[in-house]
């Protein structure tokens, strides 16, 4: 049998593994609640702290510094504070600083004003401005608190791959604190939170396979935390209180430890993403891949068809059958000009279509892609040919 | 096969309804992130709409004023704040009214600093003190903001039914907003957000039936709302950002669904309750049942044995198979005098244990209890006979 749908957008959210799915029911069997002193609420308690390891170990952090939330956005809320404590003593940052690329839950700053909040720039190739945030940090007036430096290691529109381990070094020379939005890079490219240069990572569980609503902040085993953004029962050490959402975490857990494990396999996603893109330029020899002279993840390809909206094309590939983005999904349907490419200096005029795959992705999901893309490849020759 | 288990902590979390375990497993196999456009984005949107309709009927409400947060605790965090608008204009309340009784999270006043959170004192019958509430209301200075109330329908611990029609009343009349944490009643008492005393309740997915990780804002279709706790891709009309946890909300509808049905059947849960309330006075004559004389939720019993510790006794009922509580679960294992006691005057000596039912509490999970219960009365009596 023939696919009739060939899911591409694996950035947007990615398939339920099996293995997170099995650990999921597992954990839904289970009555008891986490804090529950009980043998059901030990059970719980099992359950998560054996995710707490699982998803520890995809980053090369300890269990213990992890803190669970209800994905990233609400991770980054947490982090992006001036309000934070070293042990009981309070702490203050006064700058905050983001890049133009960053996803909105980290470019919106969480809770700085406005006037702390700066903007580090990105080149057109995707890639941040290490001397743009030099020069911001060189002017960072220490007396008026410490700075924070929150930035993506992975695009989620383009895959480009920052140069973590420099930015952080970088910020870390100027008495930055530093947190990595990994959640497009955990899975695709090595991470390890012990090698420094990076205080906090920020996770996501529905984009390396795990369900939806679960995420986490895995700090490198240091006392520094931001004042508690949800408050109440004293859940995760008093740093995110609420019940834990025992069969999502449990199904994180279980997600971290197979993308652990694909993470030597991700060559022939790489292969893959090859031949999508070979596709594109065969049938559209004029098509830009963005980032493309740089590093990019294994899984992602973001194309512009020049004289062809990203939207356009993009409702065609899903009559075609095809799921696939124009920018990023996370504006709650809302079609514009992506953030990104206008960060990367491209005009208004630009809009991209983003092919994001995984290790399920097939044989029959490229067909589907290249024949939609065929047609309308077809569609534009004619339509150029008759202007 | 007579039970070597019972789970009798429904108010630390219920057991997951069958309803709400198939909702998740079909939701779990969709791919699409609600926020995409894509065919599998939509139906993902479609799943998430559907199960805001099913709990908004739980309380009367509708879909459209219900934003999902990931529990009850995120909820209350993202209502307990200074800093609201009506429509684009800025709202101030200066004041927070809470009871004594409350649970941690609405306790702790969220982002009100503590010289603005006011305590609400609660009768020895557990019911909150609608005089002191009123004199309290009376003494708000108008003119340096509005005053909000946020006070539990039902105590996790004893089950008293707070008159919250009375109540929303009171504080509508002194000019107030008020927000019911009706975590404990959804799916025992009737919830009616339309009669117009409430202007938002707190509900939670894991206390009716559905899963962990899921709770709710329902608003009484008004335009007035809490500056976002949590910000970023703008979903949930930009009032709670982060992609939706698609399974964990599609079992809640189901759990919801199930809740309303389940409603008229209440008084088969009270005779079950009775029956183990009648084997605690049979077995220990002078035990003390707090807030059996006003009305109480149907599936919870409190009570105190006279000279035995609440924490020694849920030992031993759990270490004969009987899960319960000694207070509630809310803090991480800590086991401590309930602020609850506390707040109703009862001394520090005072320690209760906590039997939570429901539908599926069966013959054989009385029969261990009472097993259990008789072992614990024979070993009190005669450590007393030997003192």
């Amino acid at each position: 049998m023939s696919a009739t749908r060939a899911y591409l957008d694996f950035n947007a959210s990615a398939p339920l593994v099996e293995k997170a799915r099995e650990a999921m029911l597992d954990a839904l069997s289970m009555p008891g609640n986490p804090s529950s002193v009980h043998t059901e609420g030990r059970e719980a308690r099992r359950v998560l702290e054996q995710a707490r390891k699982h998803v520890s170990r995809l980053v090369g952090g300890r269990g213990e510094d992890v803190v669970f939330t209800s994905g990233a956005t609400e991770a980054a809320a947490m982090l992006l504070t001036p309000h934070w404590t070293m042990g009981r003593a309070p702490l203050r940052f006064s700058k905050l600083y983001v890049s133009a690329a960053d996803h909105p839950c980290v470019l919106k700053g969480g809770r700085f004003s406005h006037n702390q909040i700066n903007i580090i720039p990105v080149q057109s190739n995707g890639l941040i401005d290490l001397d743009a945030l030099k020069a911001l940090l060189a002017e960072h007036d220490q007396n008026a608190g410490l700075p924070l430096v929150a930035v993506h290691a992975v695009n989620n529109e383009t895959g480009v791959i920052q140069p973590i381990d420099e930015i952080g070094c970088l910020a870390k020379a100027h008495g930055a604190t530093t947190i990595f939005d990994t959640v497009q890079a955990a899975g695709r490219i090595p991470l390890d939170i012990s090698a420094g240069y990076a205080d906090y990572f920020i996770l996501s569980s529905h984009k390396i396979g795990g369900p939806k609503g679960a995420g986490a902040v895995v700090g490198n085993a240091n006392l520094m935390m931001p004042r508690a953004l949800i408050d109440g029962g004293g859940q995760e050490k008093g740093h995110r209180a609420g019940t834990e959402n025992l069969a999502a975490l449990a199904g994180f857990g279980a997600a971290a430890t197979e993308a652990l494990e694909n993470l030597d396999r991700v060559d022939l996603i790489a292969r893959m993403r090859g031949r999508f893109e070979s596709a594109v330029l065969q049938h559209v020899p004029d098509a830009v891949i963005h980032g493309r002279e740089v590093h990019r993840v294994a899984n992602t390809s973001f194309f512009s068809i020049p004289g062809m909206k990203a939207e356009t094309a993009q409702i065609a590939f899903d009559l075609g059958g095809v799921a696939l983005s124009a920018g990023s999904a996370c504006s709650s349907g809302r079609v514009g000009p992506s953030h990104v490419l206008e960060a990367m200096g491209l005009g208004d005029e630009a809009s991209a279509l983003r092919v994001s795959i995984g290790h399920t992705t097939s044989e029959e999901d490229l067909a589907l892609f290249e024949s939609v893309l065929s047609k309308l490849a077809t569609r534009r020759k004619s339509s150029a040919q008759a202007a």
